[in-house]
C-alpha cells in the first residue's frame, strides 16, 4: 500500500472534518485515535471514500506516513499535547515534521519548539479558526514554529485554507509560539467584536425600543455596508429564527454567556505586556456579569436606574449606533494589533500584519470586510505605528465619532449598559491627548511611596523625588 | 544580655521604620541584613538610642530571640523570602514563628504555609500598608497564614498597627494566603482611586478650565465630605505646591504613570476568577496608555477630538463630578469586595469583610471615612450578597447617578478620556439589568461552534442546540 501524504491523530469533529477537507484536495491521510473504535466509526461513516487509511497503532500510524512525516495533532490542548508527541518520538526520525492544530498556550507550544529542535524535529504550532464549517470547507490558518519545515508543507495547508479570491487564508506567521499567539489574540478580538454586537443590538431593542424583526433589518443593512461581517450575518440570521410558538428564539435563550478562556488569556497577556487593551478586557468582564445572572435578577429588582428621560431620541439614533459599532471596533482591532507589535518586538517575531490581516479576512469567525482596510493599510506602510494613524482609519473614526458619542451618550442617560462602546471611546480621547493626567498621579505616588517622576522640561531618565509635606505653602 | 521579643531580618527604610515603631512600643527588637555594614549604620543612626540590638550572623540572630521566635522577614518578595527562609531553618525550633511583610504573591505565600507546617514552624504573611510613614508611625496591617501562631504575635502587631478611635488597623485574615491577596485587592483598589481622582482633576482643569488653585479648592471642599480620604487630601497638598518659577509643580511633571505590578495582579486574578472587575481593569490600563507618551504626543497632532461645544456646560458640573467620583468609587469597592468574596469562597478562608474594611480605614493609602460605611454596611449584615444592595450605598447612587451621568456625558462631549468613570456606570447598569444582550451573544456561540444554550424557560443545567441555518425562515 502507498504511504499516505498527512497523519492526523484525535479524530473528534474537528480532526474528522480537517480529514474529508485534505481529502477533497487529493491528499492521502492516515489516522490514529486513542480510542481505536473511533477509527472504525469514521471509516465506516464519514470517512467512506474518502482518501483515508486506519491504524491502531502509534508504529503502524508512523509506518504508513510518508518521508519526512507530516503529523498533525488535533488532540486537547495541554498535557494531552505532551503525551502524544511522547508516544511518537520512539517511532519519528530526524527531519520529520509535527503540527499541533489545537488551541495550544502559545508559551506550550514556545517550549515544544525547543525541546523538538534538541531531537532534530520539526515542529509547527497551527492556529486554526473557523469552527466546524472552516476545518470541512476551508479554515484561516495561522502557521508558527521552525520555519524551515514551513516549505514542505505550505502547499498542502494553503490547499485546505479558506480563500479570498486567489489568496489562501494561511501565511507563515513566526517563529516559536507566533502562530498560536496570533489565534489568541484572533479570539480576543472575536470577544471583542462580539460584545459590540451585543451592545448595539441591546440599544436598539431596548433603548430604541424596535420589535425584533425591525433589528434584524438594520442588521441586514448593516451587511451591505462597511460593517459587512459573518459575525453581522449571523446576527441576522439569529434574529429571523422563531421558537415552536412562533416568538423570537433569541428571548428564550438565558442571558448568561459562557467562554472557554483564550479572550481571557488575550486580556491577561496584554496586562503582563503593559498594552491598553480596554476594549477585549471590557469584553471579557461583560461575559463574567451576564453569568451572575441570579445576582442581577436580584439587583433589578432593588437597584434604580436613571429617571425616564422625558426627551425623545434623535431620528437618525440607528445612524448613530452604526457609528459607535464601526469606531469602537476600529479600536479593538487597533488595540489588538498594539499587542501583537509589542508581542513581536518582545519575541522578535518580525509579524507580518498585513498577513495576518489576510489571513483572517476569510475563513474564521471574525472575517469581515474590515479586514482588507487593515491589510490595505499594512500593505502601504508595513511600519504603520498604530493602525489609527492609518487614513483609512483616521477619516472613519472622524466621520464617525460624533454619532458614536451620541449613541453612548443616549445609553448613558437610558441606562443601558455599553461598556465595550464607552471604553472605546475613553481609549480614543486618550490615545490623542497629549497631556493625560498621568502626572497628578506619579505626584501622588512620589507623596506616599517616594517612587519619583520624570519632568517634562529634563530628559527622559532623570528621576526627581519632592518632599511634598515641606513644600505645600511655599509658593 | 537578655533576648530580644522580636527579630527583623532586612534593613531597608521599610524594615528600618518598622523597628523604630516597636521600639516606640517598647518591643526589643534584634536586627539582621545580608550585608552587615547596614546593621552598623543603622545602630549608629536611625536605630541609636532604640531598642535594637544588631547581629552579624544568622545563628547569632536567631540565638538573640525569645522563644518561640517571632522572625519578620522585610526583604524583597520573590526568591529572597525563599532563601532567607533557607538558611534561618536550620537555626529554628518548632513552634517559631516566620512573618513574611514583603508584597508577595498570595500563591507563594500559601506554599510557604504548607512547606513550613510540614516542618513544624508557624507562617504568618503580613500584608504592609502604608508606605515609609505608616511603617514608621502605625500601618494598616494584614496577617495570614497560620491561625494558630496569631494570638502568639496579635498584641505586637496590633500595637504597633494604626488606630481608628481605639480599634487597631490590624485583624486576622484568613489562613494560607489570605493576608498577602487582601493587600494585593488593596493595592488594586488603590489603583483605582487615583484613577478616579484623576479623571475627576482631569474634567475640573481641562473641562471646565478651572485654574489649579481652583482646582485645589474643590479637593479641599471635597475632604470635608463624603470623598474624605487619605488620597483627596494629598492630592490638594500636590496642588499647592509650586515649582521654582512659581508654576503648578504639577504641570512639570512627565504625565507617564509608573507601577510596579501589584495593580496587575488583581486584574489577572479577577479575569482568573471570573469576576468583573473592570475599574480596576481600567485603571492599569489607563496606566499602561498614559506610558507610552511618544505616541500621543504624536496622535494629538494627528487625530481629531469631538467639535467645540458651543453649549456652556450647567453650573452644578463640579457637584456632577463629585457624584461621578463617588457613585465610581462605590463601583470600585463594590467590584473589589465581589473579588474578595469569590477568593474566601475558593480558598475556604471565611473572610470578614468588616474586618477588612477596619483594618484599611487607617494606616494605609486608601483609608478614609467611605471605609467606615463599608464596616458599617458588613456589620449590619455579614452575609451582605453585594455591597450596592446596602441601603447606605443603594442610596448613595441612588442620589448621585443623575450627576453621575451628567459627568460621563459632560467627558464624551468634550472629548475628555474618562474610563474609570464610564466603565464604572455601565458596570451599574449592566448589574441592574436583569436582562444582558448575553442570550443573542449564547446564540452566536452556538450558530459557529455549537457551543449550546441554556432557556429561560427550562432548568439551569439543561442545554439546547439549535441548527440555526436549516431554521432561519422557519417562523
Amino acid at each position: 500500500m502507498s504511504q499516505a501524504d498527512i497523519g492526523l491523530v484525535g479524530l473528534a469533529v474537528m480532526g474528522q472534518n480537517l480529514v474529508l477537507n485534505f481529502s477533497d484536495h487529493r491528499y492521502t491521510v492516515s489516522v490514529y485515535n486513542r480510542s481505536p473504535n473511533k477509527v472504525d466509526e469514521f471509516l465506516a461513516g464519514a470517512g467512506r471514500n474518502h482518501r483515508v487509511t486506519g491504524t491502531k497503532s502509534i508504529a503502524e500510524f508512523c509506518q504508513s506516513i510518508k518521508r519526512p512525516r507530516k503529523i498533525m495533532l488535533m488532540v486537547k490542548a495541554g498535557a494531552a499535547v505532551d503525551d502524544i508527541i511522547t508516544s511518537l518520538l520512539p517511532c519519528l526520525e530526524p527531519g520529520d515534521i509535527i503540527i499541533d492544530g489545537g488551541n495550544s498556550l502559545y508559551t506550550d507550544t514556545q517550549r515544544r519548539c525547543d525541546e523538538l529542535q534538541n531531537k532534530g524535529m520539526r515542529y509547527i504550532g497551527l492556529g486554526v479558526s473557523g469552527g466546524e464549517e472552516g476545518a470541512r470547507h476551508g479554515p484561516s490558518l495561522m502557521p508558527g514554529g521552525h520555519e524551515e519545515a514551513w516549505p514542505q508543507i505550505s502547499g498542502i495547508f494553503q490547499d485546505i485554507a479558506a480563500k479570498v479570491g486567489d489568496a489562501a487564508c494561511c501565511e507563515w506567521i513566526g517563529a516559536g509560539g507566533a502562530g498560536h499567539y496570533v489565534k489568541m489574540v484572533h479570539n480576543g478580538i472575536e470577544y471583542g467584536d462580539m460584545q459590540l454586537i451585543c451592545e448595539a443590538y441591546h440599544l436598539l431593542r431596548f433603548g430604541l425600543g424596535l420589535p425584533v424583526d425591525a433589528v434584524k433589518q438594520v442588521f441586514e443593512d448593516w451587511q451591505h455596508g462597511v460593517l459587512d461581517s459573518y459575525l453581522i450575518e449571523i446576527t441576522a440570521d439569529i434574529l429571523g429564527v422563531r421558537d415552536d410558538d412562533g416568538l423570537p428564539l433569541v428571548d428564550k435563550i438565558l442571558d448568561s454567556a459562557g467562554q472557554k478562556g483564550t479572550g481571557k488569556w488575550t486580556a491577561i497577556d496584554a496586562l503582563e505586556s503593559g498594552i491598553p487593551l480596554t476594549l477585549i478586557g471590557e469584553a471579557v468582564f461583560a461575559r463574567f456579569l451576564s453569568s451572575l445572572k441570579t445576582q442581577r435578577d436580584h439587583a433589578s429588582q432593588v437597584l434604580h436606574g436613571p429617571e425616564k428621560s422625558r426627551q425623545s431620541h434623535e431620528p437618525e439614533m440607528i445612524q448613530y449606533i452604526q457609528d459607535a459599532l464601526y469606531a469602537s471596533k476600529i479600536m479593538s482591532y487597533a488595540q489588538g494589533f498594539m499587542l501583537m507589535q509589542r508581542a513581536s518586538e518582545l519575541n522578535q517575531w518580525k509579524l507580518n500584519y498585513g498577513n495576518i490581516a489576510l489571513v483572517w479576512r476569510g475563513g474564521c469567525i471574525i472575517r469581515s470586510r474590515f479586514l482588507s482596510n487593515i491589510k490595505q493599510a499594512y500593505d502601504a506602510d508595513p511600519h504603520l505605528d498604530n493602525l489609527l494613524l492609518n487614513d483609512f482609519f483616521k477619516t472613519a473614526v472622524e466621520q464617525t465619532q460624533s454619532g458614536w458619542r451620541k449613541a453612548v451618550q443616549f445609553a448613558i442617560e437610558r441606562g443601558i449598559p455599553a461598556p465595550a462602546f464607552s471604553s472605546a471611546l475613553a481609549f480614543y480621547d486618550g490615545y490623542r491627548t497629549s497631556l493625560l493626567p498621568a502626572n497628578l498621579l506619579q505626584a501622588q505616588r512620589d507623596y506616599f511611596g517616594a517612587h519619583t517622576y520624570e519632568r517634562i522640561d529634563k530628559p527622559r531618565g532623570e528621576f526627581f523625588h519632592t518632599d511634598w509635606t515641606s513644600r505645600k505653602s511655599a509658593r
